[in-house]
């Protein structure tokens, strides 16, 4: 059974009394799965053809046609934000799976997707990054093409401590200042643990640019949806390394397909506040 | 062994010095859990009596006994809510196998339970949904009863806007209206998909009747404990769509069992607010 | 491949240019690694050598040599909160299981193990105790010292209710009456139940400590993220049955690896308002 035509018909069922849009939608979106997947008959569709077509024909029209279609981010910033919020939720091993193939598939490097899940660390603890590690293991060890040998062990110059400030100030500012010298009333190591080891060992590592981090983190704070004051931290940090405004509504409203709307709805809100902090441009 | 006898003793043995409440809570708990497992010895039991006999009478007499024996919503509604917000947590694939039998077995169709899944991308995601309807499957191959053919392709008629805002009104009123507006600003397009996605594509489907669909959102964003204002605005969604505000306590203190109490307390909270909105009856 | 070799590299590799502190973190982290994990070689490194060696440094060196090695709990104490932190999260069962090993090698007994699985229903609901209990079997089968005889069908004395509610008063004096009485206008069941089940049948159970309890209660509220209310109401219930601010700050500052530091520097944030409230000691 090719499955892809019969979602498709599960459009064309839903487009009947509609414009052509419908169809439209689902023809660009399954043109963008196949590049992310890599499969001419993507395998969501057998996946979902015997008992759930119409999910499937959702994931297609407006997955991947309404949302991921969208020009204000790259294939490679959404596969990145993808996979950091799949890894930081740990409840979706075959999407993230699917996912960690489908950046390989649009040039995120073993290396990035590597480095996205070591960052995981950060905002939802090592078994997130342990687990994802071990779903890229699975997919890199399916792909022949791909080196799977570390990655990771470029030495950090400097003190830990010194390098974590710098990089902390370069992301986040005042803002990141703030969080620390909040916590240095009761809780000064856990202070000191986010320069050093957040933003000394992780953050300072060369393998991941710092606005692709920031992406990664706003994609994960959004999808958690427990980590608010984070979130707006993160947002201006990554404004702060040259990201838009833009870029920031496009990767929180990503996560209403990876994480639901209220994830994207209450990321917004504050995005909103960030803005507003902000000022206008 | 016959584990029933098993925790059923362990039921005894708390139950000295009480009143006979507790064997009887026992027992009514366990004639509901037959009912809903279609187990003569429910495998809960055996799966607990080697090293946690208590928890599988707690299971029992509290799980079954206590909540899911109130006459505040029928076994078809709880299961319903059970299978939304096991869906939406994505982390308890055993239990979410077991509750969409246990959906089958008081009378929720497969269409619904289908159904059911697919709503849960609107709160959760394409993940879990995609878990679910994978979980849904391995059921419904277990049953040869149960048909497993496509449910859910009949066309929507009309335009995916218009259908969606007309449903958006009909279920959150100027509440829902309020939360698109607010995203106008700087998330207009979320705002769209949410009129053209989650009311247009999902909430048309006629599947699933609105009142249950309201059920399931409530239980699914209380469960998640990350979704409090959609939480509210779903609260009055399902007081608009004919549901009462019993039913509203109802199901949130049923999700004490299934996310712990911090979330159903959490929900109740939730709930007080939109009642005291509506005000007086 | 001696894999604990390889990370050992990826320590000098990164302490180029640095003090030796980065060594000496290592090498204090993997002793007591060994201690937790009950291996010469930990298996966590040969899990990473392949494609992220410096993930199992950090966890090496951040995890163990800074966070675990803290002296402001004991090695028990660290085992009990993490267990049941990772039973609460339900997303990491490679870890629980690792960490429900490390807790016996430490010295928590199978019943208290048993005990804070059982605990897990009331904070993050069955589904999270009963699949804690199915990692907890695999972690007692693989050990035949490990007797998996019931542990927990001591008999409670008294009724439920007037049990409950001298344990709620126990632990959570006047913050706890003021849930219960905050549930009495549109819940009063929940209310209920929460004396009855939560406190007169799981908390009165004597198989693990009222202070252990409170413990596993504090990284649970603090790993899942949602449960703010209950995260504060239970720092109080802490400090009643004799933990001190030291261990609270201690238990959140671990949750960073275990759920990020969001979920860490949040739970600070509740901690902080708790001491506020009870003013200087």
């Amino acid at each position: 059974m090719n499955s892809a035509e019969n979602a498709k018909n599960a459009v064309d069922a839903q487009a009947v009394g509609t414009n052509e849009t419908t169809g439209e939608r689902y023809e660009r979106g399954l043109a963008v799965l196949r590049t992310v997947g890599g499969q001419e008959n993507p395998a969501v569709l057998d996946s979902l053809a015997d008992i759930a077509p119409a999910l499937g024909h959702m994931t297609v029209a407006f997955g991947y046609g309404d949302v991921v279609s969208r020009p204000g981010l790259t294939l490679r910033q959404r596969q990145i934000a993808t996979v950091g919020a799949l890894a930081a939720l740990g409840n979706a091993a075959p999407q993230l799976r699917f996912h960690i193939g489908g950046a390989l598939n649009v040039g995120v490097s073993p290396a990035e997707i590597v480095e996205i899940l070591i960052h995981t660390a950060v905002y939802a603890g090592f078994p997130a990054a342990l687990n994802g590690i071990g779903a890229a293991r699975e997919v890199f060890e399916a792909r022949p093409e791909v080196a799977a040998t570390p990655v990771d062990t470029e030495p950090l110059p400097g003190d830990r401590y010194e390098r974590g400030l710098a990089k902390l100030t370069e992301v986040d500012g005042h803002a990141g200042d703030q969080v620390v010298a909040s916590l240095r009333d009761i809780a000064p190591d856990l202070a000191r643990y986010i320069i050093e080891f957040a933003f000394g060992d992780v953050y300072s590592r060369s393998a991941l640019d710092l606005k692709s981090r920031e992406l990664a983190t706003i994609a994960m704070c959004t999808a958690l949806g427990t980590a608010g004051p984070q979130l707006r931290v993160h947002i201006h940090g990554f404004l702060n390394v040259g990201g838009t405004r833009e870029e920031v509504v496009e990767v929180i409203t990503q996560m209403a397909g990876y994480a639901g709307f209220p994830a994207a709805i209450n990321g917004i809100t504050a995005a909103r506040e960030v803005f507003h902090e902000r000022g206008a441009r």
